[in-house]
């Protein structure tokens, strides 16, 4: 009888496989990836050490695609560029979100976004712990405005609780992605103005 | 024969069970909320339509428990107050958020917070269109600010890859909930700076 037929497998088509699982139920087990790939889980384990060592794998496929060369302009120009490539890049995999922020960034590839920012915050005469909590917020607010372009093009339906101004804003509204884009460059506007403000202050 | 005990069902009970399986594994599914609680899948819907009514009932519990009656000072303190408030609310349930931003928001009582976000913009004299990118900068930066305090006490792991700027930055970390507390206020001070130097501009 011939020899059943070998399923090829490497840590990309793993991680692959991983981002797969996530998108569409939020999680991954090694079990789970067992079965999506027609595998024995112990196979899994000839390629990677296990769930930690996917995490990173998957994050270092997202950030791969971040261009942190953009360093044209200010180093708030260069913030505001990175945060955009930043979105970007997480906008079709939002469920991996909350799996990146919850283990420690190890993988080498996502520093260059890091190095970047920190690069501009230092260039805009931050401190190193203020560089630390602008890096911060800026990926809190990269991050939260990710999931928002995944949301459905109606945010908010309207009901009889809606007061005056909630309403009014609520009119505005348009779909997606327009409504996040706009939203977005907003945020981004506002939160450099600020960090502009709080940089010149603490010179 | 005794009938065997019959399992009490509520909206409540089923709400309690989807949180903990979102907190433990991402998701939840109609029959993984049935085997938690050991009844037919089918006893699940004497009590809720489906799936998207008990994202709103969690949406609904956790909103509940923001306090958005502290409306003293400026429009922009009461911003700061609910930004507070919102991201201490969801601090505990990290992977609910994905979900939340996934589907419309419908339930009453989340309006609570969204209303008196409407109100403080409105009174700063942002229009509604700025008024909703406000609001839903508000949203991405508490959301993404929530994910943070829920991230290891090592958020980055310093390698060879790491510049000067991101190692003198990394050494001033401490740890969690003091490294994303310190970063929210840094991040909270910088986002009320930059709306309310867009707020007077507007005028």
């Amino acid at each position: 009888m011939p020899r059943p037929p070998q399923r090829l497998l490497s840590p990309e088509i793993i991680t692959e496989a991983a981002v797969e699982s996530v998108d569409e139920t939020g999680d991954f087990t090694m079990p789970g990836l067992a079965a999506r790939l027609k595998v024995r889980p112990s196979s899994l384990y000839n390629h990677v050490s296990g769930r930690a060592e996917i995490v990173e794998l998957m994050r270092g496929r997202l950030m791969a695609g971040i261009d942190v060369t953009s360093t044209a302009g200010t180093w708030s120009d260069t913030v505001a560029a990175l945060a955009a490539e930043y979105r970007r890049n997480y906008a079709a995999h939002p469920r991996l979100i909350p799996l990146f922020t919850a283990h420690t960034v190890q993988v080498g590839v996502a520093f260059g976004l890091y190095n970047a920012l920190a690069q501009a915050f230092s260039d805009g005469g931050f401190g190193p712990a203020d560089t630390l909590h602008a890096i911060t917020t800026v990926d809190s607010f990269v991050l939260g405005s990710a999931l928002d372009l995944a949301a459905p093009d109606v945010v908010w339906a309207s009901g009889p609780e809606v007061n005056d101004a909630m309403k009014a804003a609520l009119a505005t509204s348009g779909k997606n992605p327009e409504r996040a884009d706009a939203a977005f460059e907003f945020g981004l506007r506002v939160l450099i103005a600020g960090l502009v403000a709080n940089s010149a202050s603490a010179r």
